[in-house]
């Protein structure tokens, strides 16, 4: 590697350098996260976006004393090429490589592990007062998009930040564009002003005062006319900031790496909260992400040259096969809402959201409202499908309980990216959301094993009169033949007979079990039965006495969901002190780093070679024990 | 009864009143509070506030058909007794009688069942848009609080309104206070105007423009001074509505019927998002609750004559304990900050709030940021308490995965009001905590099972390197010899000796648990093993064994959380296959009603009466199958 950045080695580097460096600098770290992110896919729109905020940032604070905190922390690329990452960069997304976001486990320049929106705020806030209690006079920036502004995570803690009134440094990348493009009411509002009641009646006002002075009144109304206009564009797009207790600085082009410097600069000299705007352009530098942001925001692999992807998938994955099926049942019931929180490309939304744009509500990143505006529209006759990743609804636990669940409404919930998704690590792993959908009263619970199935569940969950929750995972949907029996609330199908052992499969899992069965079969001849259990909640009790009953109380569950609390975890405390044995199989009870899905799964013994040979482990154990 | 409320059997009855009836009909509803709430106990102050509010909106809008959503429903006495149950409101919070919030089974004028704060206008706005999609002119009001309006999830709402532009009308009950007087940056900032950064340079730049004119100039200045200063006064306070998108109206005086009448027709008029600002005194009417408004916030049963409690608590409860604990652990560590969201009180963090203001924080109903703050000053060295209710942690979930455990930041979660909490019902119910916390990977979950426990486990909490939960119930704290055996992280204790079942309690059940055993010795001359678990996780798996292998493996948990996912059903996770009959006693999978904590316990099986029931029917039952 040659060039100004194949000296950089830390900040303290960079730091060295002359202004006039700086562009040429950011020219090769927009470069090297190009062809690594063609070459490993990743976050691409707005890591090229930040280039030259983030050189700035650096060369402005003295980090890692002073701290960054980057909400979310998809688009942390050139930190991580700029604070000592340069060369394992090339692993980035990958197993044992670096994560896509921001990991204090990496590095001493990340100050937390990120992944999910909206909390720089509160984070940066607290290590701000933790340093404020120590009398340390040190510098923490919050980097926020304005995507992430619309999570209310991030008002509380610009509330609190406001009212403490200490130092604290908040970056508003402003990039009038979040995920998907029709999102951010609060990017629409700052960049637009409104003719708002309070000007109108300011003017009303003034125009009756004047009219009483005569001449000296008109001169004076002109004069004021013009300070109003200029009034409102001084006024309005920082009012909002300001009333909640910041300095507003800016607005500041995030392009112009000077111009970011002083700004920065000038910003460490407020004792007081202050927020900096800054207006940037996702994708900068690379014209197909520049026209084609949402395209680039998460790419898989592709060829820089054309911006094409490498590897077009060619089945139909979970996410496509809802979409299309919610569309297909919206045709007929005009009911049907659905709902994304600034996911809809994601969770497959987009055709639903072309077709039916006033049947369609993107909230932004804001998946508390999402609920809680799905149940009013259920209460006022509607039937809301609510599509949103495993992971982040985690955010809205409280909502699926007091907001759908007390008030039996039924409100669809789509749980998309549920199980292991692979390269975007720790904080997106779907993992958790059989163990705390579970614990909802009245929830129906529905994995579906293949594409089919989850044509079949939507449409079971729309016709119920409670809330529903659908789980499916990420990637190519399977197609199980033996699947195609009806499907019946709270019912579980055999999909494979045996006698010496039942693997009770939830959801996509199921293939596995087939392949494990089928190479217990052939290599030992032991003969596995194959329950896809369908529902979690009602589960299919009966189901498990039968399976019992057949394959001498062997039972084994297999799940993509920690242990804790999990599917297997529900069967046992069903069958609890029926004397089975019963094992269960499930990813164990800690996060996940980044790394295909496949890789994941082999680590985590939920292949169907694994599979088999703890079966296989299983049973022999269990003979011997029988036989005893 | 007699007077006018006796003639008022629903809103529609109130309609027909003339203007000048309202003031005493309003008196008569306030006496019938302040009696009701002096016997039963109650939120008194809140309700005190807002008679004159609810009189006005049943007056003014055309409820059922025009909706009202209460926010938290605290609030909601007056509106129960205007809309046909006012016979039925000597039942107030009381087993089989009516809830203490807004409840959509009792009536049909409550959309909802409320009781969790911030959540009002997502619900209306739902309600509105199904209207808006069915070209319904309907109207749709949330009413809400400052206090809660410092929740994310309020502000989620209000951004989705201000950009959807439909009609909604928001009423914004400011009190100046939420539940504690230290809360609501919003409200101070409702009514403290700020001299902010963009005036000052506003007055900066006119001054030197102005001073180029000469006397003109001067002359204009000083009109312009007198207009900026009445600018502030115009702009400000709407000002952060008015930016997100809302049509501001106000404010008005909460107490003033006709203003309010007057107001609330002209806010239907409106085709946009309206927020009517009113000011109103909690207590209002009531001396004592008029000065002390937080001791009237949520009070027992008291003399409505001189104000004070008919039966003022003797023993200590846990949150006592907590507090007291926590200051003596603060003396001698500094490092310790205290958190609460907006219930110092509740959570007994008063004394440490008055001692170490420095290092206390209220961040207002902020669930989420509190984490968030909580792991920022705890990756600055600090040890963070954050002291939160059982049920209103659930708004945390995905902060307590992402911010602490992915994180390993030893922040201590002091969880009250864990169990079952009484008179306040079905959204307040701390039923879940044990099943959602266990969830989440290195999270240490321990539950006293007295008093001197919970102190033990305060301490050992605040030592350990990773996040930690305590979790302990309303109400006076037990006092167990048996328990006074050191605490060992992971380590359940034996508290009685038994050979033909063991029980393994969790946390306070403790005290039922060995109630039933010694029950069960008398009447029945059987021997149980009484097993304080202490850790929920890491779970004493040995433990479990030794009762096994002691008690012929008769096992029976006992909790008070629902049985999905709860302490059981982690024993019945970790001895699967184990060939033990582990019975799991727990509350159902179900949201609880209102009622007297013992009754609640009565009708769940979890007294010691019933828990020896079950006992003695599963060592029958037991004992028959192994004769077998």
């Amino acid at each position: 590697m040659t060039g100004i950045l194949s000296q950089i080695n830390s900040p303290a580097d960079l730091r060295q350098l002359p202004m006039r460096q700086l562009e040429p600098l950011a020219a090769e770290i927009r470069e090297l996260i190009l062809q690594t992110v063609a070459k490993n896919g990743g976050h691409l729109a707005a890591n090229l976006g930040v280039v030259e905020m983030t050189v700035a940032l650096h060369y402005a604070f003295d980090t890692p004393r002073d701290t960054v905190v980057w909400d979310v922390g998809h688009q942390c690329y050139a930190h991580k090429i700029l604070t000592g990452r340069r060369d394992s960069f090339s692993g980035l997304r990958q197993s044992d490589g670096i994560s896509g976001f921001c990991d204090a486990d990496e590095s001493g320049y990340d100050s937390f592990i990120t992944g999910h929106s909206s909390d720089s705020i509160s984070l940066a806030l607290g290590l701000a007062q933790a340093a404020a209690i120590d009398g340390e006079r040190r510098h923490t920036v919050a980097v926020i998009g304005d995507g992430s502004l619309t999570g209310g995570m991030a008002y509380e803690g610009l509330d609190h930040a406001g009212h403490l009134d200490q130092r604290l440094i908040i970056v508003l990348n402003d990039n009038e564009m979040s995920i998907n493009g029709n999102v951010g009411a609060v990017s629409a509002r700052l960049s637009k002003l409104r003719s708002a009641g309070a000007y109108t009646r300011l003017k009303h006002g003034l125009v009756r005062g004047l009219q009483h002075m005569g001449a000296p009144g008109r001169m004076l109304f002109g004069v004021m006319r013009r300070l109003r206009d200029g009034l409102k564009s001084l006024l309005l797009p920082h009012m909002i900031f300001e009333e909640l207790g910041f300095t507003y600085l800016g607005p500041v082009d995030g392009h112009d790496i000077k111009a970011l410097v002083d700004m920065f600069r000038r910003a460490q000299s407020y004792d007081e909260p202050v927020l900096i705007h800054l207006h940037s352009k996702k994708g900068r530098g690379y014209a197909p992400a520049e026209q084609q942001p949402e395209r680039y925001h998460g790419i898989a692999p592709f060829d820089p040259a054309s911006g094409e992807l490498l590897d077009p998938k060619s089945a139909p994955c979970y996410t496509d096969i809802f979409g299309q099926e919610l569309c297909e049942l919206a045709e007929r019931d005009e009911r049907i809402i659905a709902i994304t929180a600034a996911m809809a490309d994601g969770t497959g939304l987009l055709p639903f959201s072309r077709r039916w744009p006033q049947r369609f509500y993107d909230v932004g990143i804001a998946e508390q409202h999402a609920l809680g505006f799905a149940a009013g529209l259920a209460r006022g006759g509607k039937r809301p499908v609510v599509a949103v990743y495993s992971s982040f609804l985690q955010r809205a636990y409280d909502q699926i309980l007091e907001e759908l669940a007390l008030q039996k409404l039924p409100v669809v919930l789509a749980v998309d990216r549920a199980g292991i998704v692979g390269e975007d690590g720790k904080s997106h792993q779907g993992i958790f959301d059989i163990s705390y959908l579970r614990t909802i009263p009245d929830l129906t619970i529905m994995a579906p094993a293949d594409g089919e199935e989850l044509r079949q569940m939507l449409r079971l969950a729309l016709t119920l009169d409670r809330p529903a929750a659908l789980r499916y995972g990420r990637g190519q949907a399977a197609v199980i033949d033996a699947c195609r029996q009806p499907l019946q609330l709270g019912k579980a199908i055999t999909v494979r007979e045996g006698a010496d052992a039942a693997l009770i499969a939830c959801g996509h899992t199921l293939s596995i079990a087939l392949e494990a069965a089928i190479l217990l079969q052939q290599r030992h001849q032991l003969s596995v039965s194959v329950i896809n259990s369908r529902f979690i909640a009602p589960l299919d009790i009966e189901a498990l006495h039968q399976a019992a009953a057949d394959c001498h109380g062997r039972l084994l569950t297999i799940e993509e969901n920690v242990r804790a609390g999990g599917f297997g975890s529900a069967c046992a405390e069903a069958v609890s002190g029926c004397g089975y044995d019963l094992r269960l199989l499930a990813l164990p009870n800690s996060f996940i780093a980044q790394g295909r899905p496949d890789e994941l799964r082999e680590r985590a013994g939920l292949t169907a070679e694994s599979v088999a040979a703890a079966v296989l482990e299983y049973w022999f154990a269990n003979r011997q024990a029988d036989e005893k």
